[in-house]
Parts: C-alpha cells; sequence; structure tokens
C-alpha cells in the first residue's frame, strides 16, 4: 500500500473530523478533499464549508451536498420494504446511512483523481466496517484509511494537544469530553458510550434528543393515516410528499408522543456486546405502519417468506454489506412482493405507543365474504378443511405408528 | 370411518359446546366423556360439572382439570425461549393452547377406552387443525370429530332451536348473539368476528377484557425486575414463583398498565385473512424482558440463528405442529441456547408501553472492558479490525474489479 | 359447485384419457376440448388427435402442440437456475411440467369458453395438486374436475368394461396391467408403482428406458462442453443451439453414458412416502455443469445464499406451488445472482458419471494471482488474516472466558 | 500479546513442521511441545517421535496419539448425520479434522503448562481460521502462532537455507518442490496448488492418490450393506465394527471403485476462490447411504427442514466454527432427528459411481398400504386429497382475484 495522495474526507465540520483533517495533510502529506453530506442530522452545513477554508482545503475541494432524498429513497425505504430489524429491535438507523456515505465518497474521489477515501470511525465500531466494505465494494482500487486505528492519539489530552498544535479551533464545549457519543441523521439519533456503559443503569433522561419523554407527551392520543404505493409511504393523513419529507413528517409526530425510544445491548460484527441509546420516532411509525399495510395486501405465502429472509437482511446492512449480491439478491425478493403493497393504515399515537387500529386497500385480499362468521354463499366449504387436515395429518400418523411399534 | 361409540370432548360448560354434547349423544348414540380444563380462561369450573351431570353425564365420565402449571410450564414458557412471534405481531396465545387440550382428551381417551375425541371449533378456522394435528401425532387410530363441519346447524336459530329441543338451558345474555367471539386463557384474551370484522373501523373499547386502556393506566409508571433461568422467568421483583404464579403477576402488571395491546389482520393457515384483537399483557412482558436477558447472555451467533429460525418456529405452532418432528428439532435447538439465559431485567411500564431499562447477569458477555471509549488495557488490538475488514472485502474487490472489466 | 358445461381436459390419447373423455361426456353431459402437449415425452401426437375425433371431439376443440421450448425454456432453465434438488437427489422432472400444462388448460379453457379443466392425476399423488393448485392460481373461477377421485371405476376391470361399453379400442398390450406406471417429458422418465413398491429390493433392469446401464455404455469416456449465459446453457461442444435442442442433445448424451439413474423413496406432499425411479440424464449433465459454472462466476455470498434458498425453492415446486408469490420471490432473487454466470465447463462422461474436470469463463471471479503458493506480489497480505482471525474469535473468546467463569 | 515460554505445536515430523519448530525455539527462545497425531492419514507416527527427539524436545515434550476412533465418532459422523456438503459438492473433509486437533493442543498446552499453541497452515487459508476458532474457544488465554504468517521464510530457498542451517535433515525428494500440495486423514485426501491452480485444466492423473481410476476399477459391480443405528454406521455387510473400523473399510470399497472424486473450485472463507480436488471415497458412500435410510426413517418433516439448515451447517464447518453455539444448536437439531434412523442400505459400486438399490428398516415410514397403486382397504380416502387442495388454493385464489381486479 503506497501512500495515498489525494484523500476524500467524510468531513462533519467537527473537532474530530478537523483533526484527522489535518493529520491527514501532516501524515501523508496529501491533498485532501472534504465531503459533507447532510443527511438530516440536523446540523448546519455552512460552518463546515467555512471550516475546510480554514484548515487550508481548496474551494473546489470542498463538497457539500443535500443527500437526504437519496438517503431516504434508495436507502431507508428499500430496508423498510423488508421490515428490518436487528436483533429483534433496532431500526438500523446508523447502519443504513454508511453506504450512502461511502459511495459519495467513492463517487467524489472518481471526479477529484483521488487515490483514496478516509473517515472517522474508530476501529471498535461497526461503522468502519460499513464505510471501508462499501468503498470496496464500489471501487476495488481504492484505499481506505482509519486515522482511528492508526494514529496514536489515543487520548482526549493527545487530541487536543494535537489541535492547538495545528491551530485547529475547539470550541469551548469540547473541551470536555462529551458524556457520550452521538450519531443522527434522518432516520435516527444513537447515543451510546460513557455514561450508557452499564447496560444495567437507566439511560439518564438527558441521553434522549429527539423524542420527548413519554410522561411529557400530550395526554390526548394522535391519529395518523400513512399511504403506500407499492410498499413505500408516500402520503401523509392524504398529503403527497417526498420521500425525506415523509420521514421528517413521521419524526415530528412520533417525536411529539415520545415513540421509538430503543434502549439495546447488541452485538457488534467485531465480535463484543455494545449498549446504545436508540431513538428512531418515524422510522418506528413507518415499520408499523408498513406491517400494518402488508397484513391486508400480502400473501400468506410472501409474508412468510419475507418473515424468515429478514432477519438475515437485517444482519447484512448491519454488517456492512449493503453493496454486496447477497443483499441485492434478498432486494430483489423483497422488491418483488412489494408491487401491490398499496393502501393506508391508520395509527394511534400515545404516549410512547404506535399502534394500527385501522387499514384499508384497493388491494387488499382480506375477504369478508370468507371469513364472516355470518353465511358466506358457498364461498368456503367447511368439509375441504376436513381433508385438508387428514392429508396433513397423514405423515404424523405414520409417525406416531411407527413410534408405537417401540 | 365407523361410528364412535365413545367420545370425550372439550367441553366449557357452555351452551355451543352443551348442545355439541347432546348432539353427539343423539347423532351417534355414543357415550360421551368430557373434559373442562382450567387453563386460566377465568371462569369457574364447577358449573360445567353441575352442566354436564345435566346433560346425562356419569360422574366418572367429567373430567375437570386445572392444567395452569403444565400451560405455562411446558408449553407457554418453552415457545417464549424462541421469542415466537407470528407475522411479527402475534404472540401465539391461542395457538399454543390447543396441543394441551388435544394431549388430554387423548390421554383421556386411552384411560376410558374412548375411541374418539370432539372439539367445538368451526370449520374455518386454524383450531380445528390445531386440535385435529395433535390428537393425530398423539394416536394415530382416534377418530376426531368436529360437530361444526358435519352438523346442519348453520344458523343461530337452528342453534337455540336444537337446544330447546334437548332440554338444554340457554342462558338469557345467550339468546341473542354476541357481538364478537372470544377465546381465553393465562396467556391471553382473543377477540374476533361480527364487529370487528371491518379491518378498517377501529376495535371498539368494550372488546378489550383483560386491559385496561392506556388512556385509563396510572400516571406514573411503575418498575419490575423479571428474573431468569434457563431462560424462564422464575422471580418477579426478587420474588420466585411458579410458571402460573408468575404469568398471573405478569399479567396483572400489564393488564394494568394497558400493556399488550395488539389489532391484528393475519393470514390463517386454512387460506384466508381474519382480523383478531389479542390481549397479551404478560406475554408481552416476557418477550420483551427476555429479549432483554438474551442481550447480554446469549452470544451473537446463537442470538441470530434463533432469530433466523423462529418465523419457521412460530409458524409451525400457530399452524398446529406443536407436536411434531421439524417443531422438536427447532425446541432442542432453541433449549440448547438458554443454558446461560440467567439473569434479570428491569422494565418500565407505563400507559402501554414496556420498555427494558436495565439487564444484568452473572452470566454476563457484556464487557465494559472490550467496549469502552476509554483506554481498554490491551483488551481489543483496533488494529486487528483493519485485517477483519480487508478480508472481509476481498470477495467484494474481486466481484468489483470483474464488474468493472465489464 | 354447479355442474360443467364445457371441459378441457390434458389428454394423451392413451386409454385412461380416453377412458375420462368418455366419461366426462357421460357424467357430466359436458362439451369436451382436449388439450394434448408434445412435452418431449417421446410419443406421436397425431394418433391423440385421430382418437379424439373418434371419441366425438369436434376439430375445432382438439388442441395439439409442440411446447418443449417453452417448457425448457421457462420452467426448466429457470428451476436449474436454482441448482434445484429434491429430498438432496431428485431434479424434479415431473413435478416442473405440470405447471405448464396447467397454465395452457386455462388458457384454452378461456379461448373456448370453458367452464373446467380435467387431469387424469390420482387422489394419491403430487401431481394433482399441481396441476390444480397452477390452474386455480391463474384462474380462481375455474373449476377442476379429477376423475380420479370422482369416479368409481376403482379397479382395471372396472375400467376396461367400461371401455367397451363406450367403444373406446383397446390396444392389445393395455389388456393386462402394466408393470410400473410412467411419467416422461423432455427432462426425465419416472417410474413408480406395482414391481417398485418394496423398496428394499433394487429395480428391475427392465424398468429404465432412457439411460443405457453403466455396465453396457462405453468404454471409453467422453467429454463434452457446456456453455452457459445468464445461468442457462446455450451452446454445446461450441454449437449454439434452442433450449429444447440443447435438452435433447444432454439427454442422448448423458443417456448413452448411463447417467442420470435415481433409485429414490421420497415424502410426498400428500403425506406418505413412495418409491421411484427417475432417469434424468440431461437434466443430470446439466447441474453438474451449472454447479462448475458458478463455481468460478458467482460471489461466495450469492452462492451461499443460494445455497439456502434452494431447499425451499425445490419444495415449493414440488408441492405444485410454481405459481406462487413466494416462488417468485425465491427466482428474482435467484435470477439476480446470474447475470454474469457465463462460461464454459467441460464434463467428462463415464459409465454412469458425470463430472467436472475444467471450467473457464470471461467472467471467473477466480484469481491465480491470489491463491497461489507462489508470490503473490502483494495481492494478499497474509497479515491480515490475523486480524480476520482475532475479530471472529472475539465472541468465542468472550463465550469460553463466560463459561470457564462457572 | 508477550512473547510464548511454551509451545504446543502440531507437528507431523515432515520438513515444514521441523523448520516450524526450530523457528520458535530460535525466534522465541521458548519450550517446545509436539503433538503428532493419527487421524488416518497414512504416515507413520514414529518417526516423528524421533525427528523431534533430534531436534532437542524432552520426551516428555513428545506426544504422539492415535486419534481415528474419536475423529470418527465425534467429528465425522456427527457432521455425516448433517449430510453436510460445502457449496453443493464438498465433503468437508479437511475442515472436520482441524478442530479435533486445536482441541488436544489445547488440552496439551493445560497438561503440559504452555500458554501458546502454533500450527503450520499458512496466512492464504482456511485451515489458520479452523485451528485458531478451536483454539480460542477453548481456552480464551491461550496464544495461537502462525509462522507462515509471521517469519520471512518466503521462498522455497530460505526455507531450505533456514533448514540447513538448523541441521533440519531434509529429505532428497523435498529439496524440489513438491508439484501440488496435499493434505490427508481418514475422511479423505486433499490436493491443490501449483499443477492444479488453473481450473480450467483437467487434473493429472498422478495427483489422485487414493481412488483408483473410473476406468481401471473393476468390470463387474459390488454391492455393500451399511447398517445404520441412530443415524450412524454401525455395520457393513452385517458385521459390526468400530467407527475408525467402518470409515476405514468403506475407504477401501469406494477407493477400490474408483468413487468419491472430486474436482472443485470452492469459496474460501478468507475470500478467495481456490480449486482442489477431493478423493473421499468411503465418506462419499457413507452420504449415499445416510441419505438412503433417512428416505425410509425420516419424516418429511424433519427431512426438509435438516435439508434447509444444512448450508449453514456445513458452511460454519467449513469456516472453522466447529466449537460455537450455532453449531451445536445445529447439532442439537440433527441429533434429535436421527433416534430413529435406523436400518439397511444396499449399495452398488461401480466405476465411480455410488448408488442406493435397496433399503430396509424395521423403523420405516414408508407405507406399502398407502402408496399402492392396488387397493389400500381404506387406508387414504382419495376424497380427503380434494379438501388439502382446495384449501391450499384458497389464498392463490384471492390472490388471483385480486390481481384480476387491476
Amino acid at each position: 500500500m503506497s501512500a495515498p495522495k489525494k484523500v476524500v474526507l467524510a468531513y462533519s465540520g467537527g473537532l474530530d473530523t478537523s483533526i484527522i483533517l489535518k493529520w491527514l495533510q501532516t501524515e501523508y502529506g496529501c491533498e485532501v478533499v472534504t465531503f459533507t453530506a447532510d443527511l438530516g442530522q440536523g446540523e448546519e452545513l455552512e460552518p463546515a464549508r467555512k471550516k475546510a477554508e480554514l484548515l487550508g482545503i481548496k474551494p473546489e475541494n470542498i463538497f457539500i451536498e443535500d443527500v437526504r432524498e437519496e438517503f431516504v429513497r434508495d436507502f431507508v425505504f428499500p430496508m423498510f420494504r423488508a421490515n428490518a430489524v436487528y436483533e429483534g429491535l433496532y431500526l438500523l438507523g446508523t447502519s443504513i446511512a454508511r453506504p450512502l456515505i461511502s459511495k459519495r465518497l467513492v463517487e467524489i474521489a472518481q471526479e477529484t483523481g483521488a487515490d483514496a477515501v478516509a473517515h472517522g470511525a474508530t476501529g471498535k465500531g461497526n461503522d468502519q466496517v460499513r464505510f471501508e466494505l462499501s468503498a470496496y465494494a464500489l471501487n476495488p482500487e481504492i484505499q481506505v484509511i482509519a486515522p482511528w486505528r492508526e494514529w496514536d492519539l489515543s487520548s482526549r489530552t493527545k487530541l487536543l494537544q494535537f489541535a492547538e498544535e495545528h491551530q485547529i479551533p475547539i470550541a469551548k464545549d469540547k473541551r470536555g469530553e462529551a458524556p457520550f457519543s452521538v450519531d443522527a441523521n434522518l432516520l435516527h439519533t444513537s447515543s451510546e458510550g460513557k455514561v450508557l456503559e452499564d447496560p444495567a443503569e437507566a439511560a439518564p433522561d438527558y441521553v434522549y434528543q429527539r423524542t420527548v419523554h413519554p410522561e411529557d407527551a400530550p395526554d390526548t392520543p394522535e391519529f395518523v393515516e400513512i399511504t403506500f404505493a407499492k410498499g413505500d409511504p408516500v402520503a401523509i393523513n392524504g398529503e403527497a410528499m417526498s420521500p425525506a419529507a415523509i420521514l421528517t413528517k413521521l419524526n415530528e409526530l412520533g417525536g411529539k408522543h415520545g415513540v421509538g425510544r430503543l434502549d439495546l445491548v447488541e452485538g457488534r460484527y467485531v465480535g463484543m456486546k455494545s449498549r446504545g441509546i436508540y431513538e428512531t420516532p418515524g422510522g418506528t411509525l413507518l415499520l408499523e405502519a408498513h406491517r400494518g399495510i402488508e397484513s391486508i395486501t400480502l400473501d400468506r405465502g410472501a409474508a412468510h417468506l419475507k418473515d424468515e429472509l429478514m432477519p438475515r437482511y437485517a444482519e447484512l446492512i448491519y454488517n456492512g454489506y449493503w453493496f454486496s449480491p447477497e443483499r441485492e439478491m434478498l432486494q430483489a425478493a423483497i422488491d418483488h412482493s412489494q408491487t401491490r403493497v398499496n393502501g393506508t393504515v391508520r395509527l394511534k399515537l400515545y404516549k410512547g405507543l404506535a399502534q394500527t387500529v385501522g387499514r384499508w386497500s384497493e388491494d387488499s385480499l382480506y375477504s369478508e365474504q370468507h371469513v364472516t362468521f355470518e353465511d358466506d354463499a358457498g364461498a368456503y366449504d367447511q368439509k375441504d378443511a376436513a381433508g385438508f387436515i387428514k392429508i396433513n395429518a397423514l405423515r404424523l400418523k405414520l409417525l406416531a405408528a411407527r413410534d408405537r411399534r417401540g
């Protein structure tokens, strides 16, 4: 591996990635290109431009982009078509953002003639894996630099010292260490580390940033109707919106009612368990509503196959294999199932709960005529059930007869 | 199939199974044995004895049993070890009770020399399948009689007429038709049919019987600690209890806080979709807590395999294959994983929500030393992660290089 | 179910389906349309036309079609993309032909205004299920008539008597009963029943019809090269051919060398086990070659996912669910994987064996540079493997440390 | 990681592991313990003792053991219960031997107070992973040394030079490089590398070592009967034998008839594809026979579940996760299914082919009474099949009706 000449850095504008920026310049003597994306994390992007300029990045090497629509349309929604949850609970809010960032890093490297990309993830987490597998899958020649695994800035003190030595401005509130670490995008906010490291201890209230406490949520329920087309939400309360606008609106609704908090210990791909606090207000509504609309429009055979494939699919995303043939194969199967997943679901939001209370669709497979306790006018012949059971029982009877033989 | 001489009937003491009892006597001229089980449905059993006697059943042919401990210990708890949910949401409260009833019916048939068993499930539902597959799997020679599939009492009027003709007492409130149909046991209450048949319409408040409305639940949260041993709950708030006592207590806690309501459209095994309202207060707490304790005590490899096997396992139970080799194989795998699933989970209950807020265990796999953002004293070498990623990326790089070749 | 007015019958021209034809006319007084397909079973079709005319079928109601290309292109090849084998061994030769026949039956019903279709499969086998599920999936209003389940012609004597009464010509060799039952199409010949019913006894030599005895096969091996494009074979020994021509050629080659015999006891969907003798010469070559070309062109992640999905896919086809959403979902996943499955495989055929001895492709993922025992010029850094192992081992080490704690 | 003080080396007595032995002594100045196992590789073990002594190993530090029975009983047979094949074809002959070697290395380290183990696998293959994951899973404190990943003896010349410098005797035929690399044990012989590196080229005849060329095999078939108890073979042609004796005998029979050759390109866990020539004569017979006995004794539900779990199980073994909770979970499920897998299978061996021609068992589920084309005396009511199909078709009909609505 030769030294990189030009590196595209995933740059937030914060202290840590500013230090990385400078470290890349000094360590490798290489040109740095910055990429700052608006994924809906709720921060201004322009300060990042100024900071990059201040650190000597040429204007043409500063890339600042709003990728929220692409994020939701091409990453979040396809994932929700699968009802993906990791380890039964986690909605994969961090995992799903990484491949998009890597994709843009690699594309910008291509545009600017860079031979490397760099990210600010540590060597203990999943994000390094997600960034790098995505980058390699998109450009097998690219070099990936992960400063946290390379440098010797192993303590907060050393980092601050490096910053001071290199005239990197340090915001006052960054002098001390943050009490926990945060990642955010339009889908979720995650918090981990420090005060959260003991999984026996409840997370302090101040950790939560995007959802009100259920106790502080409105005392009256609110109802929301989400309309789907081909498995994706397309309207809220009858109003058609863009993907990012929909997720933004769902976040607002969910956040207001304290919906979408999760306190989880999860198994990282790198082998250790970690504890995270996740807030996914809009995603929680979306998952509930998507299951609701599938419940009337998806055939049982398709639905059960989806359920069986889901854990693998979620694991692939969690582990960083978004750009892999197996994730794409599963996506092809899942997407095939969504053609008629159209219709509307009505949710009740109240004090942290989001529950389906009604669903309807032009494409419904629900047949009141068949299911009714009333006279069904011959739609269903109960005698058929006798044969159905007898034939299904045959192998069990042969087995029981064998087992009785001794 | 010859005419049965002696039939063991699953008898609730209610109007419908009383009619069945009489119908069996008149249709087949056979001796009837009644089996009435206390599965925690919350009804007195002694009236069933009186009613059976009134209908001419000999005392020695009346079996009334409290099977709650067996139900929870041998059916409910093994199922919860798997974190089983059907179609992502349903906790299988009705499904899991059927095999036990069939098991006792078949055993009583053996004891009393009966050649048939009978149940009161209709020809449209899943319960007929569950009853009958279980019965055949336990005794391949047994005959199963399902009067609802055989007789011509196809309307309420005809049923009542039959009852009157045969001096079957009709409770006043049974004259009219119930607005929906109910099944209950210690794990859940399900309601379906009639007023619930339109899945677009919210279920009326009066349908819910076992849980308070979240809006009416206490305004302050309550915390509960559930202790597990080998994957099963063994104590609540530090107090050891029997399986049925634990589930009873969890039901009380969950019900008080409005936890465990579910409004679902599900795919029946017999091919149609149906809408049900389920209340599973204790089970909902149990599932959350079991996932919580697994999150720190179960290895990722085991946990993910469990998650992949679960939908199939749940489907088998839903479809009535509790007594099948494949369910038993999956159970063997699941049970193998639970040896060290010991420890305690703390849940917060509030207005319909049950959320894990802490978990601890002597058998925890969580290693603060490994995961810490602080100095880990060499427990984990971040450089290893570089090799981990490189090797995992190799196939993706070869693939990308191939795809670039065109 | 009202009586059918016009029925499309899957008609072979043989004695059994001629009896069915006449029985439909007499039993239901309905008009009969015959459909006779050349699926490569190796029989002349024109005699079927004459026989149908003789039995009073109007010329415009006689449909005789060569569907071999459609059969291989749209059914056999897609199935082989999945490397489908049922219960580890059976290449699904009968199963895959049924959906195509049903599809044409339903289409012809539509064209001719028929309200029913009929087939000659018995009530004990899988074929009835395959025919009927396919028909219902394609036209939910269609009526399906299965005379073997309905009539009282329960013995050979009664059948022949019926034939004689209705002037159905009986070929001399059909007077006695066949020593076993046969189904054939371009993919395979299956034999079952009668002399084959004891699974402990070897099948008599005369059962085999399409392959020479390995002992009688040539004493020198023959080599054949099969070229694939997108997972389907497109050329043999460099010569491009149509799908049916390829399968025909492979059958010839395999049959000559005694390849593709299988003596199997299988689990039928209707619950019993049955013993069959299958000859699938061309299919056996195709499976081996397809695995061979995938071995160099398919990524490990895709290949392993395919292997995991395959048993379910094969089961769906065996059970008759070709036209189901879940089979289509799996097909979408499988087909997605085949885009670059291009190249050539060289097989050695000898005395019943078909073995891959070489494979090459423009799209190969095999990298001699990486795998070589020689100097790899830095393509692979062995040190990476250390990190890979360490990280993969971490969870196992944490587990072992926990288990040591007692 | 501190320097090891005492290392247990997997020592074959050959040149490479002798060099490793000396290198460990010189590089780390540590005491070396040698472990040489007879896994059925067909080499004398005593020369290894002499050689170890010559290289200065103390007698009490030389461990030489015949582990063939343990290997077959506790590793090979459990794996064959699963019908495990990797990527559809590979019988995992190398993979399954590694965990046993690691187990003994770790145990000997415990006995001798060693703090490390060492193996002679290179950094490009799977074996390093298998050795090390097993070792770490059994002792989380153990250090594993893989000299091939550490040293700079990167060419044959350097290796020989090192050997000469350290007075390691070099057999004449080891001066030149072997034309390919070999691994062998009682289950198989694998050959790879060098002359085999072009997957387009057929393997030269001289590569095969354990099986005759099919062309040279006897011109008359031989029949063999294998008897199983609980899924494991226990007798051949009626003669009861120990596990290792059975596999030895099957190897002899298979080898004589040219059975069990495989020319494969496989996906390694470390990401590259490699080509191997495998000879597994006895294992090939065993797999065929095990499938044969399962075909009559295993219920369809159990059999299909096994088939679905198998690819994952095989992948786990291939990747080195024998000692993992998920492999053990799958094993628990598989073993549960084998309780009644008893009986005898008759195989025909001829010119490379091994085919089941008969199978019988006291525990057979095959019911001639049910399957017969003849009168079944009411064992099976064909009318039941109509109901079975109707109910299974219902969801497909509802789907078709929906799709027709547009």
